[in-house]
């Protein structure tokens, strides 16, 4: 099985911008980067980074400045075996969560993201494709359904935990496990609570 | 094992006030409530309710207008066996996932919600009690592992996700297999994407 980690290293992760400053979000992507790779690692897969800009990184990194569903799709349709795709900003992943995406029986896993997104899948159909844009998941169970393949969906709140926007940080804060919640401890980034729900300050 | 699903009768779901009005939200949580119970009663279990107020329900319902955190613990107090307490807006809890949380080992097993929530436990050990104020999920590992209690968690994106804002109901469009998903598209409820992030409209 072919493992690709999809990185966007230019300007990553603007709507943490209320929280942290480009330099900060830059570090922080990497950071988060680096602890999927860790548990991808961990599990025993080799993964290799699709990178829009070349990065420093102590693996394979495979440059592609295309938008990801082009440089996905190319990668599918070039693959003999199957392939699978881990989200870089899965900061909540751990081996276990990765374990049971692998594990999983059927033509397509797909770990679904909240707000719709497709946060990681493997694919063993010749004919799965992608589309990232809008709620995807929803997408990628038609395309998979429509090339004649099954699909399973796995059931993990860390894999369905993508960091976007402030509210994702009190996420890793509260479960992170790796680097990324360390990190953001080391920045001054605090949980806090406003009107009933948790989120992040920097007092 | 006792099982309790504990049920705010009385204005329910204020937070949903963008989507529906006062007798839609009532409504709804009695929906949500309804799955809730089918996916227990499909995993064997023999759920009971308790609510804030009476409510029409062909099975038994305790009426206990106290706070949440007092009606719990005094139940947890008094129980001989072990208790489970899942919460009544979990309406994307299928049976395999409350088959995870009741089949996982530890003195207490906690099923986190987005935001620091707790949205289903069993405990297994007599002085487990619960604080579901601001992040629960911190004080319930805390007051579990105080007591001299193991702790496991569930990693299940179904069971972290409770409705209570309008961009939760997408969730359910988007991954329901029971009545609540249905009851939404039949109020006009649908998806809609804006600024990146899938929530509803009803247009």
């Amino acid at each position: 099985m072919r493992v690709v980690v999809p990185f966007s290293a230019t300007e990553p992760k603007t709507r943490l911008a209320p929280v942290l400053d480009a330099d900060e979000r830059r570090a922080f992507a990497r950071v988060m980067l680096a602890d999927v790779l860790d548990a991808l690692d961990a599990v025993g897969v080799d993964p290799a980074v699709l990178a829009t800009e070349a990065i420093d990184l102590n693996r394979p990194v495979t440059v592609d400045d295309r938008p990801l569903d082009a440089a996905i799709n190319d990668l599918l349709a070039a693959s003999a075996e199957s392939v699978a795709v881990v989200m870089a900003d899965l900061a909540l992943a751990t081996p276990d969560a990765l374990d049971r995406l692998f594990a999983a029986e059927g033509d397509v896993v797909l770990a679904p993201g909240r707000g719709g997104g497709t946060n990681a899948f493997v694919a063993r159909h010749p004919d799965f494709r992608v589309d990232y844009h809008d709620a995807s998941i929803r997408d990628h169970r038609r395309i998979a359904r429509d090339a004649g393949g099954t699909v399973t969906e796995i059931d993990s709140y860390r894999l369905s935990t993508d960091v976007d926007e402030p509210a994702d940080l009190a996420e890793v804060l509260l479960h992170g496990e790796g680097r990324a919640a360390d990190w953001l401890r080391g920045a001054g980034v605090q949980l806090t609570v406003a009107d009933g729900r948790t989120t992040v300050e920097r007092p």
